[in-house]
């Protein structure tokens, strides 16, 4: 297959979704695909993982850097730069195999012709290190100058961040050292290796530090030079400045080809386990690599204890925060390839743990109520202001932190999936155990019974379909706070086995048997929605007794393009139209629960009322269309999800708010679909099982998974299908 | 004091003020007060109590019959009538002792000055009676017409209605035999006796029937006749246009004077008990006087077992409903001056026992869930769309209908009342308390406890404050509940010693002592709000969380004046603002509860924050004020409730629905005041108590009140009052 993303012509409405399609990065940073001379106008961005700040009233968000890739030519003064200057000829490139970004551009000047050609990475072997290699060629003589240098007035969708900025330069390097209100730094450092003689001169203007190298062009001849950027927060250890300088020194010592050959070993090792071969189908193999790609950009590989933003690191959309993205629709992808980032993903929750305490308090509950957009310590990022009404340009008060209690459960849901697919039940002695507890004593405490009912029930929530809020006995949510309460048995139960210490300690802290009783009655009296006559799970109480409109019918009521259809007067907010896969999760996640008949009825009940309008959508009905087996139900489902990052045109607005960015949840819903899905992938008794199902037109699927230490290579072709252990 | 409500000049801006201020009626219907050439353009109507109809999806509401008022003059075939001809001089007049209506207009013609004079009464004597008296005088000789008749096409909100309507018409009589869609009949005849010779001439329009008297006027010869306007419907016994024929045959036959005799005589016997004297305070016993009056012209004198609207008999505004406002507002002054009317108002809520029975299923309730806008048969007319976005034009859902769940207290709190103030127990034998129980029964089928919680809850509920939706433990709401679980036990206890034979019917239905049990239990442990560290109690959970905005900062930020406040996203939803009275009701009903000091902190807390979005809102504080010894504080509001008619101003819109009409609950919140307030009366152990507060330029204020079949004069002045038995 080709593992290469092309652009060869320039058109400047695409230069957003080229941001995101064209991503490079390496957990530590993402960097936008944007070109080299762009600044905040084009959403150029270097977006920093876990370094959060806010601007007064506004949204708290991530940081991004100061931009050290800035870089542009002029002839006589006169720039030559995208989108301003109508160029001769443009290609982009992303070699998505390798994480490497290349660009060349001409522009027909009045002495002649100039290109621009610019190739560069975020090193995957240094996680503070972008690369980049700068090339300049006219065939002309004349006087012509590079400007390179640190642009510190970066985009921010609720800034300015840096209410400060240091610059500084030597011969070598420019330095730049931004502190935000909340006292945070970000410090950048671009080294230069230039290979031509130039006369150089160093200016700043406002937040920004540029150099200009001025040369005597001749016809001809290339003028290359190297810039090693290197970023460090003061969320690292040390110092931010002295770290980046000397980080960038030591590139610059290594130089350009080395920084480059360490950089894609680091690839080749990830695709090494990672990489999926389809045979029959060379445009599904080559978006869902794709979609890996991005996983890999993203991977919190250089962190302890960190997790993966919805929107990756393309920037500050949904404010960096963690959603439960990670563990329902990324984790499966970390288990069963990188078992070492889904631990840090994880420990992220563990270690969040006071601040989902903290919110149960708030709220008047027991327990841990995870952050539904978290940021550092489990500060809970989401508004309760969340989308503005397109009519009256008022913010809407929406209830997605405090209703959305599912995202605990999605939380214990992980950490036992963890332990099951890796063995590895450290996680657990190290906190996971106490968080699942936790977890469950915050669904104990949510639980409501009526005077003369017989069951518990759970009111008041949203569900993942985000359209109906308030709702009472959401399907998927009650059978979640069941599997929670299960689950926290289960792990204690493991626990003691495991290591008695801890379980006295925590026995000591909750009382595990008497807790234990409770956990067990709520979860054998926890109301949980069944089928109707017809087979359909009801998706909260009064569901189906609301208008059953159909997604067209309420695209013609739309007043306003950009109307958020959900909340109390959404166009969807009194129909059947949900938002995203609701019971169809809860079917997917609990299918062994289900006849076939049943999973089928209700696929075919809900997918025509779904808008698929979250990108956690399409990749659940590919999974439960693959499982009921109908495979070519499931392809078009599976497409959606695996190309979310390349086709243009998905929803980028929620009300007047942007959301565009890269969709991992969607790439991870890609690697699910493909191998839980099409070939089928289960974990039964410390066995894995293959049931595959492929669409029509694959000849042949393979690939390797990791599970409880072993490596599995697994090769699924129309016939017949094999697992072969290959050893840890 | 002057019972006579004037105008005496013309203004075209004010006819829709003026159709509600000059309003008579007779518990039948109510005449709106326009002039007699209007038509449905300046809402003239004749609007039936208990008489619904709906047309295809529009709102179900009463009927306005057949509009038999319609005069006019014509000289030389050139029309005189307002609004459209300028008057030379113009005065309407209300005798609002005796409900008689008069109106003088004389035009400048191009032939000399033309006048006309009406005089027309809703007979108290024969509630399906109107006269009218109708004269013509000219200042030149000229040929004129006299327009008369019966206009079918009448004023609708949600019509037209009449799908049919039969006119006919002899000598001395019109007839109209209107017919709705939904099969209900509408009977006017309009019966003449001139008292001038002329040329007669009947001809029929559409739906309108009119009968022209061409006179060759002489100057200063005044030319009169009589109308007799009888109304019957198909809801009364018997064919309603050969009753029509025959109570306007009659009518004429007696004569007008003799009918206004009659007439006269019944409001004389009103006013024998009700009228209120003010020594001091001529304006507030006027207005006072006047809010009686209304309660008066609407009382359901004519029925067994009708109650009255929310706007009375002004219209179809709020569908002609019966709302919470009858038994929490109203009932008092009728349990005083008029018991057999509360009866026939109670009377009205056991007959819709069934209705509220369904409703409570629909939900998912047991007992009694009464309507929110109760029309005949307990019919819930309150729709799920209340309220007109004025952003987008579209409907808003709104949960009065299911979340106002008071109003079964409210019920259960009016029936207690009559067995209390009337001694008379054959209400509760006959129905009432078993409405009382299947509204207990449905408080308990609210309750929710938490899976470690001590207390039952009520959640998701909207209390007296309308702009605050789906709150949980509404402090007003949960102490009602436990009234009526209280209520519930104390009616079966006195029914057991009342009536042996109903007690066991019930106890075999219900199995009573079980259920005593269920109540006692839950009336023990149901939460009720108590006041904080600060004296106040919350609204409901979260409330003193909310912004703490001014009512004047939210009108700051209003978009357009007639934007809804309350809903999910109103100005007023997510801060402290309220509609109306909620708490202040509560310590209103519950004052001997609470230490002064803690009535008099909430008061001081909720007053500010109150909007009095509602015309029951002004009378709590006032009555609040008195009972905490601050008469002075309680005035204002007293005479913003006393004048709730009589003033311009009011709020007449909530989104783009009209809402206008009169405000009977704000006229029996004036009595309230005046009575139970300012005179502090009050019964205990069935003994009549006074503890009087008059504001400081009050010198006296003396009424009669009926107690336990008794009639008592009661006089209080600056220093001392009196409790005179009069005997029954």
């Amino acid at each position: 297959m080709d593992w290469r993303l092309m652009e060869d012509s320039f058109d400047a409405a695409r230069i957003t979704h080229l941001g995101n399609t064209f991503l490079t990065g390496n957990g530590y940073m993402g960097v936008r695909g944007a070109l080299e001379e762009y600044g905040k106008e084009q959403l150029a961005a270097v977006n920093l993982s876990g370094i959060y700040d806010r601007v007064g009233a506004g949204w708290r968000e991530p940081l991004n850097a100061p931009n050290g890739l800035i870089t542009y030519v002029s002839v006589n003064d006169k720039e030559y730069r995208l989108p301003g200057t109508e160029p001769l000829s443009h290609t982009q490139e992303l070699d998505f195999r390798h994480g490497i970004h290349t660009r060349r551009t001409s522009w027909r000047t009045e002495w002649g012709r100039l290109t621009a050609t610019c190739q560069r990475f975020a090193s995957m072997d240094e996680p503070h290190l972008i690369c980049m290699r700068y090339r300049v060629e006219t065939d002309f003589a004349g006087d012509i100058a590079i400007h390179t240098g640190i642009d510190g007035d970066v985009w921010d969708i609720h800034g300015p961040h840096y209410t400060d900025i240091i610059l500084d330069s030597d011969d070598d390097r420019l330095t730049a050292l931004a502190s935000t209100g909340e006292g945070k730094q970000v410090a950048v450092c671009a080294g230069f290796a230039m290979a031509f003689e130039s006369e150089s001169h160093t200016s700043t203007s406002g937040k920004s530090i540029m150099r200009q190298e001025h040369i005597h062009a001749r016809p001809g001849d290339i003028y290359t030079f190297h810039k090693y950027i290197a970023v460090y927060t003061s969320q690292d250890e040390g110092d931010p400045l002295e770290n980046a300088a000397a980080c960038a020194r030591d590139a610059a010592f290594a130089g350009y080809a080395g920084a480059k050959a360490a950089h894609c070993v680091r690839w080749e090792g990830l695709w090494d386990l990672s990489e999926i071969d389809i045979e029959g189908d060379d445009e599904a193999m080559g978006a869902l690599n794709y979609s890996l790609y991005h996983l890999h950009c993203i991977a919190p590989r250089p962190f302890d204890s960190r997790s993966i933003a919805a929107r990756g690191l393309s920037g500050q959309t949904y404010k960096g925060a963690v959603f439960w993205d990670t563990e329902m629709f990324m984790l499966d992808f970390f288990l069963h390839t990188e078992p070492g980032v889904a631990r840090t993903i994880l420990q992220y929750r563990i270690g969040t743990l006071p601040g989902a305490r903290d919110k149960a308090k708030e709220y008047g509950y027991e327990g841990a109520f995870y952050a539904w957009e978290s940021q550092e310590g489990g500060y809970d990022a989401c508004s309760e202001y969340n989308i503005t009404d397109v009519f009256t340009g008022r913010p809407m008060r929406t209830y997605f932190k405090e209703k959305q209690v599912h995202i605990s459960a999605a939380v214990s849901y992980g950490l036992m999936r963890y332990a099951d697919i890796t063995g590895d039940l450290s996680l657990l002695v190290e906190g996971g155990a106490e968080v699942i507890w936790e977890c469950a004593r915050f669904y104990l405490s949510l639980l409501l019974k009526r005077f003369n009912g017989q069951s518990w029930e759970i009111r008041d929530v949203i569900g993942p379909d985000e359209y109906h809020e308030g709702v009472d006995n959401n399907a998927y949510t009650n059978r979640m706070a069941k599997y929670t309460l299960d689950a926290a048995i289960q792990a204690i139960a493991l626990l003691k086995d495991t290591d008695a210490q801890t379980y006295e300690a925590l026995d000591r802290k909750y009382g595990l048997y008497d807790s234990v009783r409770s956990f067990q009655e709520a979860s054998e009296s926890l109301y949980i929605p069944v089928p109707g006559v017809n087979g359909v799970i009801e998706q909260f109480d009064g569901y189906l007794s609301l208008e059953d409109a159909s997604v067209e019918d309420l695209r013609a009521r739309l007043l306003d393009p950009r109307e958020y259809w959900g909340g109390a007067y959404g166009v969807a907010s009194q129909t059947q139209v949900i938002k995203q896969a609701d019971v169809v999760s809860l079917l997917w996640l609990f299918r062994d629960e289900y006849t076939r008949e049943i999973l089928k009825r209700n696929w075919e009940y809900y997918e025509p009322r779904t808008e698929h309008g979250s990108s956690l959508s399409a990749c659940m009905y590919a999974l439960l269309a693959c499982h009921i087996g109908e495979p070519e139900r499931a392809y078009p489902f599976f497409m959606r999800t695996a190309t979310a990052d390349l086709v243009e045109g998905g929803k980028e607005w929620a009300g007047l708010v942007y959301i565009g960015g890269t969709h991992p949840a969607a790439a991870g819903g890609a690697w699910m679909t493909a191998i839980e899905g099409f070939a089928g992938l289960s974990a039964e008794d410390g066995q894995i099982k293959i049931n595959p199902h492929l669409p029509e037109h694959w000849d042949r699927l393979s690939f390797k998974i990791r599970f409880r230490g072993d490596i599995y290579m697994i090769d699924v072709s129309k016939d017949e299908y094999r697992i072969d252990k290959m050893g840890e």
